[in-house]
């Protein structure tokens, strides 16, 4: 074997270079104001170069031994008080140049984002301004330009979640208990726009399905005849969670 | 400002230490053998450690410069030649301890991956065998044990495929142009398994969905009365592309 070259670890011809990754987490959390049928993105001020000052997702770089979901959970703790918060995983972004940080001066280093979603209850989530330069719940409409690629991300959350309306109950998640159909109705039209469907067609759908509840219990609101309340029924509803459903 | 004390890049107190990564991009790519009914996933066998001579994904780390998409739109054309492969992300896993490479002796660096997922057709795709030491359409149920996690990420992958074939019509991008309404019924029951949904329940549905051009030629299978050759029709697919609609 004399004369052999030793082995090079990185050849530069035969194996190009790896890059090297920071991870960061980044929070879509979403949640509606029924009282004012507004649909908000919770968004924080930037304390920190690049994009001090401008507002961007929750989110942090992972650190040593800690995996991505409680990296996600950890800032959002820091952020927002909230009962049965969970987060699913919503997609990676890593294009090369994503991030200023990766600059030549830094080594090549590049920085990944792997984002979260959640939809959590108005009434139940408490922001944290400690120790931060802002905390906003932000009507999505308005939302301004944020850091990074974060309105990128936002708008894919906001894919997510019409998807989550359309095929799952994730809306009887953040209404209360007992709901008329027209709440349902302006929660659905909050986040899917006007024309997604008409009240009477709306309405008529999800009574099909057969996973409301009517209480017995009528209110009235406005100049209008009294409506019925429901609730949503778990126990109807497990058989078809495993089915592909539409629920509107 | 005499005094201060110099500012540390990263106090071991308020600064825990960030995570190092590499990144890898791993695919999982599925195929349907219509004429033997067998849905299959393609396995690379490993030519390095760890896990040397274990079946994995095909997949690759990051390289500078290079997005995630393209990390594994490259290693899959050296991997197998196919029309129209079209990936999409599926899921990206970042426990730490995930990768035997993540040892102390390699500075705490974690390994990521990022996943892909493809269902192509199985007559259009040909594999490449170049300088590997194995390579196969490994029927599913048949997959054996994995490198790293790769069998939670096929598992995943094949959640992904079942949605899919529920909720879009990606069924009739792996079945020929023309098809019978049973050759149909055979591919969503060999992803789905046999009971998802009896034969004429299902040809019904499917008729009414409206999607399903009958070409008026009648072909004969084996015993039974000749059956009728359908198209999917793109054209009245269109308006429900962004609907809220279920295949099955």
């Amino acid at each position: 074997m004399a004369g052999n070259r030793p082995k090079k670890s990185a050849d530069p011809v035969t194996q190009p270079a790896l890059a090297d990754f920071k991870v960061g987490v980044d929070n879509v959390i979403f949640s509606v104001d029924t009282a004012q049928n507004r649909l908000l993105a919770l968004l924080v001020m930037r304390q920190e170069e690049p994009f001090l000052g401008q507002w961007c997702l929750p989110g942090t770089l992972v650190r040593q031994g800690e995996s991505l979901e409680d990296a996600a959970y950890r800032i959002l703790a820091e952020k927002i008080r909230v009962k049965n918060l969970y987060l699913e995983q919503l997609y990676t972004f890593g294009e090369p140049g994503r991030d200023p940080r990766e600059s030549p001066d830094s080594y090549g280093v590049r920085y990944l984002s792997v984002s979260y979603f959640a939809l959590v209850r108005f009434e139940d989530a408490e922001l944290i301004a400690n120790g931060v330069s802002g905390i906003a719940w932000y009507p999505l409409e308005q939302a301004p330009q944020l850091a990074f690629d974060h309105n990128q991300i936002l708008k894919y959350g906001y894919q997510r979640l019409r998807n989550k309306l359309e095929y799952s109950p994730v809306a009887f998640e953040v209404l209360p208990d007992v709901f008329t159909l027209n709440d349902l109705y302006q929660l659905y039209t909050t986040v899917l726009g006007e024309n997604f469907s008409d009240y009477s067609n709306f309405r008529s759908r999800l009574l099909k399905l057969g996973f409301l509840h009517d209480t017995g219990i009528k209110v009235s609101r406005g100049a209008g005849r009294p409506a019925s309340l429901y609730r949503f029924d778990a126990n109807a509803f497990t058989p078809f969670k495993d089915k592909p459903l539409v629920f509107i």
